[in-house]
């Protein structure tokens, strides 16, 4: 295994100085070498604790690069001030099991912790989304905020931030302050791609019923720990909408537990990063007006 | 070879409704299928040719998708009711001549018309973006002003939108209303890149110097055809700067011609798609001024 944390590239890519870091380390929580981006604001300070993130989970066959390369969102979120973290979909590595399809093992972690083999000893994304890896952040750029931070996501990856920030305010743990989406899974238990993880990662569709967005919902509503307001943005060409998304569900359960969400249906968008580019600004907004109204 | 004109995939962009269409169509200049992509904002009309166009050519390796999918362009060209136009860098095919080189053959046209084989056939690209291809975007999109357009590119392209709008003005055409380039080969007889180039294309460098954008301001000083103003953004940790570029040679000659030359120099940024994105706004602001000057 590599040593411990390194930058392995620094690029400018606002004018006003914001900075695009990739970064490598050791995680302990999937065993292996671990690569994430991190994009810093020009007003970002070592010696202030004071910027806040927002993570944005990347979808099936993405690493740590698509949204940097793809989304066009660093003028914006220099702009707002928001620090944005990268990280990648899945443990990697020749020694990480593996799969010849592209929903299932390198790439497809699903943001949940395997509990079978051979997924188990690596596939730990939940474990290093949820805890290492902010912790590895506010270490490494004690300028971000340990507790002004929210999620977003793109398909698998919008399946990772809902189940994440739902699971994390039913752990009475330090939730993460607001929640979005771009085309996200939205009930895995019922699509195909969700099924076939949630029996390869945990041995049965039904164990995945604690990691599926629609069903932990019921809990959050049950223990009135909702969210003020969850944004989701769905394309209508999105060739994945009716088979793998459900929408609809989500949407229907949010409705009936009370749930304010908000979601924006784009006529002629598909599931590309034409569609987030076309919206991630919104997102930016969205969460950095929940964050800053949380700062002092 | 194909048949005529065809719109592969058209996907929506931006949440005001503008459009990225991808086409083909048989080419005659270079006598093979070419690829383009063109992005129309959500105000064009086919009714009215009053949209203005800027074209944007890009640099070596790449195709007509890299600057759609890197650029993060679309808002803000919709914001300004600017067509975008975007090029293929070479003919391409397997009739078509090649070199194991990434810098001479597919990938690597440098906009002009070769008269050496093997490229003679289908290296004229000089010819297709000049002519072919404006006539063609004005056939298949009449919303497109025939008259309102303007060029920019990046490395080898920022060489094309210099030199093809330079020779536009000295053979007194249909000429581009404004031009700008990010990082661009100022001054090709003198580095490797134009030098291998022009000897293969045209069998010596000095048959270049017709198509090098330093010499070319001469003629056109001569002539009295100087633009009001020229605008390029250049990378300061740019690996190619030095050696490639020569944007010290072209802004001398500029100054001591009375060319008004804005050049940006910004530390820190590279020859990435990172550092178009972050300067991108300020190229379509500054041809979407000029060309709404020129509109009724």
């Amino acid at each position: 295994m590599a040593s411990a944390f390194q930058i392995i590239s620094s690029t400018r890519v606002t004018r006003q100085g914001g900075m695009l870091h990739r970064c490598q380390h050791a995680a302990s929580s999937t065993a292996c070498v671990m690569m994430f981006a991190i994009f810093l604001p020009h007003c970002y300070k070592d010696s202030s604790a004071t910027t806040p993130a927002l993570y944005y989970l990347s979808g099936l066959t993405c690493n740590d690069q698509n949204f940097s390369q793809k989304a066009g969102a660093f003028q914006h979120a220099d702009a707002a001030g928001l620090a944005l973290v990268l990280p990648d979909t899945s443990p990697r590595g020749e020694a990480v099991a593996n799969d010849a399809s592209y929903d299932l093992g390198q790439g497809a972690g699903f943001y949940i912790d395997a509990t079978k083999d051979p997924w188990k000893p690596h596939f730990q994304m939940e474990s290093y989304i949820q805890k290492e890896l902010p912790a590895l952040v506010s270490a490494q750029f004690p300028g971000i905020s340990p507790t002004l931070k929210s999620i977003s996501g793109h398909s698998m990856g919008g399946h990772g931030a809902l189940t994440l920030a739902f699971k994390s305010k039913l752990a009475g743990e330090s939730a993460w302050m607001s929640v979005s989406a771009f085309a996200p899974i939205c009930h895995p238990t019922a699509c195909p791609w969700g099924k076939k993880a949630f029996e390869n990662y945990f041995g049965s569709v039904e164990d995945g019923v604690e990691h599926d967005a629609t069903e932990l919902l019921k809990q959050l509503a049950e223990k009135s720990l909702l969210y003020d307001e969850i944004l989701i943005d769905q394309g209508l060409d999105d060739e994945f909408l009716k088979e793998q998304l459900c929408l609809d569900d989500f949407e229907a359960t949010a409705k009936s537990l009370g749930q304010k969400l908000t979601v924006r249906r784009h006529e002629g968008m598909d599931h590309s990063y034409y569609f987030i580019a076309a919206c991630v600004a919104d997102h930016i907004d969205f969460h950095a007006k929940k964050l800053k109204s949380l700062s002092f």
